[in-house]
């Protein structure tokens, strides 16, 4: 047998069911899909940290299916309409995969999405040239590795909530994300927060949480 | 002379002025927080890490002014009327002083403040007491020291955005904070952001840009 | 020639013969673990860490044998009978191969097992779903990776020992278990101690021996 | 005010009342102990890292009390009868103040103790001198900062569980006490498991339970 | 006796006589100072991390002198004539310090200076406002604490080589400049390197060299 | 679709174009740099962190093309006439691969280069020998790993700045380049300045900027 | 070419050819000690950290050879006669590669050599039974990975001096040999002086010094 | 009472008695060191880290007596005549507190002593300049702060074993003589050993069992 499948916190926090793809078989992904997808019949089910044969599994098996092969995600069955919408922005290619799994979870949870790639801060033109994209935002996530400075420049630009995730991307001091992890939590920058390096997962989470603020108190 | 006013920035982003008062004398500090209420009449000005005699110094040279002795913050003038709320919740009695930041500056930023002291993770029926006070909360900031182990549990009892703030309380392998700040990074609750040790000052920030990130989208 | 076997010190101190199987050829380990049983006729040999061709060797060359893939351990011939109660919680899917490491091990010193899986914090449902399992319990040994947030949990919901055992499950500030294992060391529940990471055969012994502090002193 | 207490916990887990000192005026470490002990008449109430105006504070103002002003620790009213024995190791001069703790703290659970002082591994001798002492008990703690290596040692010779205490003891690369605590996690001692840096008193509350694990058997 | 002063090496580098005064009595560098003058007629000496009565000492012991209170440091006697322009850039109030080690050990070997003051990252129109003083240097200096975003930032605004100063301002995470340091190691900004944390003086010997690696190719 | 290649920089700063080839196909890097050329003829555009089938794609793709093999970099075309002269100093055999791309890296940025490899400190006499080697030199790169002392040592035999690259070879305490990276950034000698662990090209982007600081002087 | 042979140094210090094998061909490994080999013809030439190939090619290849499998260590030729000898105390199984590594290199060297193998501290009447063989060394060499605990015990129970080799032996929170090597450098034990983790050559290179430093003083 | 005082070993080892002075007040400083001589007439005590007045209290009540005041450290009585040599090479003004306590250990241990002070690797004549005085010796103690370059240059320069201590000096990344320490470790040079970061003591006490392996070996 495998991981029991706890399909109560979603009921009880309205998010989509996800399941933790990395150390799971082909065989045991499309079983436990399938499972989740039977509970909730029209719901979305959300998996990270594919393995591309897992991912192949997935895409073959199901329909609808969106998938981020460099982003290890698949997005099976249907997401709630958008509503609310966060930017992600990213430093440099290398940071694409986290910032695939920032993208398909928030869609997943029922946010639209607009991707802002490779906004170097070493570029400042680049970073100015962002700004119309994330005037729009209920909230920006920032996907930046090496140095990790970006969200301390976008922090300042936005009066949003800016959630930040440090990328393992870089090499030596690097230190395997530490030191973009450090810098973001030291950022001046204010109104900005940061999640475990290289969780893009947990940062669309974060934000569909945030989004999700406004419209309880509409309600 | 001493720092350079930037008067810009509330403006662009609508947060009240704010004065890091760490290494500035009672004179300093308040010549700039009269140079701050002067630039925006009618407004309010937050003072954060004050030693006890600048604390004393803008407590009796402005009305009205509030101030927490053991969070070493005032709060000059009056803040913007409450609109969305935020629940703080800490896990001991050490974790106060860092959770009294938190209450002051989220009422500088115009939040409605639900303090929900002493809930240690050891004791679960004070956790399952605080449920009815985080159940109304647009946004929950947890604080906690030690094994930092709080913000798991809350993470999982709420629908909202939770912000974790590490505390330096504790000893020996809690080194100054890190041992609380890797426990939150590491959260599997859903929704679980973090601050810097300690950052009572930037959580409630990031908590009032939550709150009005629904307030927007209502606009 | 391989590792000098060394027949003195279970019989010093009554805990069975182990061979640690890191590194050990499949004829080694089956070489080594006759030996132990000829020298104690009718007891148990326990093998852990051992590689997917050592347990199959372990498997199809003795009987009895009792084996746990994921877990790498085989339990060879017949422990002592149990005597005693250990609960053994585990905290996600993930960190089961340690649980299951604890489980033989405890086993192999005669202990009776209780597995408690799948109790995460951010869930407290399905921690105060294992209180009746606890209950009954003279030691609780604790399994988890990632915050490592479980023991500060169950150490406030028992009044026995609770051995815990951080995992090097998650990733990124993770660092390794590091993380969880500083939670554990830093928590504020009484009564908790804790092992090295992914040191379940450790936390196994040193249950064995708080159940076996009580036999000593009813003799 | 200050902290609120919980009475609670003792009656669940059976363990004494504690105050921790650090932070607290000796008036109002006279207060807390005054209303514990009004809510458990008859009962004891324990103090621990106690500044020298709070112990003597303690020491004029209760009767029966014991205190220990090098380990910081007061014991006010009559502790449970002694059942059990601990026996508490301790490595150099510089890890009395921490021994201390366990000692108190042990009486104050209901413990016998037997202080087992200047065991350094670099002289066995005294190690083998100290064999006798260890026999008779229930359960060892080893309290020993540098190189944290007594554990390893004192692990091999006695059956029982052996509770790990490093100190904050030493300088350099001893790295207030890190070095300590790696070592005695990395013991290859069976039974050995560890606690907080410094942390005498979850040492002791540890002994209590894996002492009482046996009575609970009995009964 | 105190320190044997090594007269040579300015000759053989060309670069003045610099006194380290942690740690030195008014005495000691009012004598040194004194002899360092004696020994290099007309020529400058440059004392750093002095404590307020040495500075005093050498204030009123010496004419010329300039002195840099909070920078803890002076300039005693005639500085070459000030020849190429080095920019020192820092980011908030709390760099000064350093910044101001950076400016007195700059003049000290003959560099004509531009302090830029207070451009943070977090607000870009400030880093904008900065470039006209950027575009004359021959080098940049950048002085920053905290997230340590600066650098990236200023060098990819200019084409000379930029050397960057981490300071040891911030709390928690920040680790006494640790992260500061580990940004600016992985700035992706090309011609960054980076000195010690709070290394002013390093990094005004480094520019200086810089500046001067022209002056050698043109003679 | 691949990054998104930015022509602007070089323009901007004068610097050759440049492929970071980790992570990229041999038909990527192909594609990228043919279009790089197109869009500055009879320029150079250098690709560093090759794996051997890029480079050799490169090799036969394109002339005149100029590779290092165990440096993992090839310049492609023609880079500018050298001006300015640098020296990168080597301590080992295993240092060659980081100060092959400092070589080749300078070459493509117009520098002209002297090697000086095999000086290791234990060998003072090897350190002597290169004397001449540097005394041409308006820039010095040292490349070491282990204890990275050289720096320190070549610091103070030579007037011009030096630039520190730190190597990851070593073992144990060498944690992967951190304990030269540490020597290096606390070298006593004057002049010296930091670069990330094995960051060749850095080093002599930095050394390019350095040499061309005197260059903008003359003009 | 390959790595430039210093065969200087070995006359000035007396000591053999060493060739690190790491990261270089069988036949690059052969051309080599042929070459040392013709330099110094009688002499000993010592390869260290050889791959099983490389072990192999300089097994078929010369005469005498003597190797050392686990050890990766080879030495060709005729060592100098023994005179003096050092003890090699290792502790567990697990450390003998590194154990191998001090025996050979401490042959090639001239010394005679007495293996203690398998002396775990937790097993004190090994610890005991070795004490006759220590009894005669001039210098004894401790290889000991996890808890690193043995030298201080040995420190304690001989009069000559203690070389400690941490090894990388171990997992979790023995990081790699750093909890051995802090261990180590922490030791209270008289005498005792640390190497690098794994660095099994260099502890036998500092042991022939020591019995050398005997040797001058008689000559 | 205070620390039982262990005679033996002294007796065993052939070593002097030795005081740790750190936390032990005036009175007990003179009670220990008077019994300590009483136990063996005509014989010498050391006394190590002591505070000014305990210094002071030695130096007042004994005779014959020695002290360094910024050593920290008393040799009452008459030491054992010299024989054999030790150099004290040290690098800069701040690390003489540490040179200071090898000397007087040195001495305390019967070693004749020839200091070498300031000796900086970055002025490489004043490293030559000591080649005389390092050419007797039997054995070296080099101590050095900041980058910890000195041993690995002396090491080459010597053929005797070098005993490395790092020291505490520096600032920022030097992080209280971790990076010294590190540097050490990796030290390529040849017969290279290292002490605890400050331990002055142990070096002397290594380098004196060094000086004696000789003599037994001649007996
Ligand atoms: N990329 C991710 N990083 C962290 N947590 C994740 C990620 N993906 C899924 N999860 C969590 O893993 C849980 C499912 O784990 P499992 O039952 O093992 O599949 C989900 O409920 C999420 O909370
Ligand atoms: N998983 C484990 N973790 C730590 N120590 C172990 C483990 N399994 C066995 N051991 C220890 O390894 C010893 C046997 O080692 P060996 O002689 O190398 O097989 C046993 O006596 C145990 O103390
Ligand atoms: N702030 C500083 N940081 C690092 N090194 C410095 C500093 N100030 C002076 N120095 C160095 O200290 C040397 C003088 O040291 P001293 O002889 O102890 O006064 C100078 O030659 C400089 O190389
Ligand atoms: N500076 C020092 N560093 C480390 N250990 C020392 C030092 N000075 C003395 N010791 C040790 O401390 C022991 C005496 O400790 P104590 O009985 O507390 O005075 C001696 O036997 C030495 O082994
Ligand atoms: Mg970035
Ligand atoms: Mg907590
Ligand atoms: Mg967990
Ligand atoms: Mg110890
Ligand atoms: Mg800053
Ligand atoms: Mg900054
Ligand atoms: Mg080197
Ligand atoms: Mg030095």
């Amino acid at each position: 047998g495998f991981a029991k499948v706890d399909t109560h916190r979603p009921l009880r926090t309205g998010e989509p069911e996800t399941v933790f793809g990395d150390g799971k078989t082909p065989e045991q992904l499309v079983a436990i899909t399938e499972r989740l997808l039977a509970a909730r019949p029209g719901g979305a089910v959300l998996a990270t940290r594919l393995r591309p044969e897992g991912l192949a599994a997935l895409r073959s098996g199901f329909a609808p299916v969106e998938t981020d092969e460099s982003g290890r995600t698949a997005l099976v069955g249907t997401p709630p309409p958008a509503r609310g919408t966060v930017a992600v922005v990213s430093a440099g290619t290398s940071d694409q995969p986290v910032a695939g799994e920032v993208v398909l979870t928030a869609r997943a949870h029922g946010l639209g999405v607009v991707p802002v790639p490779d906004v170097g801060v070493a570029g400042l033109h680049r970073v100015l040239r962002a700004r119309p994209a994330l005037a729009g935002a209920d909230c920006v996530v920032v996907v930046a590795g090496m140095d990790g400075a970006l969200p301390s420049v976008v922090g300042g630009l936005v009066p949003v909530p800016v959630v930040a995730v440090p990328t393992s991307v870089g090499y030596g001091a690097a230190f395997g994300g530490l030191a973009a992890l450090l810098t973001m939590l030291n950022s001046c920058a204010p109104g900005v927060t940061v999640v475990n390096i290289d969780n893009g997962f947990g940062a669309a989470v974060a934000a569909a949480r945030i989004v999700r603020a406004g419209d309880r108190r509409e309600a």
